[in-house]
């Protein structure tokens, strides 16, 4: 995600870091990053009109995690007003990859990549990303997703 | 809980602090005191034969924490090798008295009491503290627990 | 703190609860509430001046918990938009009592009563509460503080 | 980390799901296995004789995390018995690899690879591993860490 700055997103959403989310070295204990990712998910789908976890669960599916990806650059520290920068950077036929900047200031902290699969509630098999949902995001995102569909 | 010490106990557990619980102060952060109580239970609850929540469900009642008192004498740090003493201190007729040491070697460092209710598990209702459970905690605890059963 | 509603506190604080932060059973799982209690301290002394840790520290001093209780009276569940309200109830020589209602709109669904003991930095020792701080608490807060300071 | 079974792991630590860990759907949160990954590090480290973090502070150097990468497959449930297996993966000059393959039985449930970074205490800059450390962690893993060393 080199060269990704906030101007890469439309979503922002403020955190406060948490006394009990800070280790002995005053500093933000690494899998928190990992929780904040899953905050800023929560809030982007209710931001779209999709709040989790009704808005899938309506069309019949729901995201499981199948990969997440942290690179650390440096620490939050206790009390720090954090921005967590979120954007859907990737769609698939049946995948989605989510893209998370925690940011302070114009300082990028920490990114997450998070890759969700999306599946049926009942069977929990993959299932295609409902059409709605998608038109939303494209229409959300002023940087456009990259799309990996199979090819015909 | 003054005067008590491990030799009122019959139940020990051993825990090892992890890093993800202590504070910027090296020391345990507070509501991690009433997360270790939490494990006390669950264990307790399986020595004595009622592994959390079948032993209980079986026979149609669950749990339910209605208070927490916590008394802090000194602080735990980061990998001590704590011993969680617990002990059922009290049986009343739908309630139960279940009180936590938290030792290092001989030194209580928090005390945690807490207040269950039997609950109907379908309509939530207070219900008798089933007869087994209240015989088998008798047998199992070498101090006995006070009775706070209504008069007759 | 029976009769206690959301007209006895100056200071709220909002706070809606996290996935991280909900059970199996899909409610709030205890220990949590004293860490809602904790962030409702940091934003108090945010609010009146005195942050935390530094508020206190120039003074040379810093707060200890010495006793917490907790009344549960009904669960707070995921999403849920919840307001910490709390306000300084008690205030000793060297210690302070401060109270925590989790309130879901005007019902409260859990109160945190925690005893803090004023104690110089270096030798840990109790120390009288400074006036500034004092003084401070008295002016915000509309329904006044317990006083139990010694008799002359 | 296609193929990887618990055969290629010397080291085992047990870990036993805690409630707290556990969210409404019943499955373990996904920050929790790269704190249990954690807990495998502090674990190894002390098996091998440099204790976190002391070991390795005696030497002028500590570990920063880089990068981690997770992939889940299944989930933990509560009170699940698991084994945290944990190996050296990768020693680079300054650098280490370090995975953790989550196990219940046979099953990996999730594995989780990170990137450390050994730097000087005092600068925190990028310091070479040092040779003790090297030497310790070659003689323990019984399938040998990739050596990504610059050449000559």
């Amino acid at each position: 995600m080199d060269g990704v700055s906030r101007q890469d997103f439309t979503f922002f959403h403020p955190l406060r870091v948490r006394w009990s989310e800070v280790d002995p070295q005053g500093i933000v204990f690494n899998p928190n990053y990992l929780a904040y990712a899953d905050i800023a998910l929560t809030e982007y789908m209710r931001r779209i009109g999709f709040p989790y976890p009704d808005g899938l669960l309506r069309l019949g599916s729901d995201l499981f995690t199948v990969r997440a990806e942290i690179n650390f650059r440096a620490s939050a520290k206790y009390d720090d007003e954090l921005d967590l920068a979120a954007r859907v950077s990737r769609i698939g036929r049946t995948s989605l990859g989510f893209s998370v900047g925690i940011f302070r200031g114009d300082q990028m902290l920490c990114e997450v990549l998070l890759t969700y699969v999306n599946a049926a509630r009942e069977t929990q098999k993959p299932m295609k990303l409902p059409e709605p949902f998608v038109e939303t995001v494209i229409a959300f995102e002023k940087r456009p997703p990259e799309r990996t569909l199979p090819s015909a």
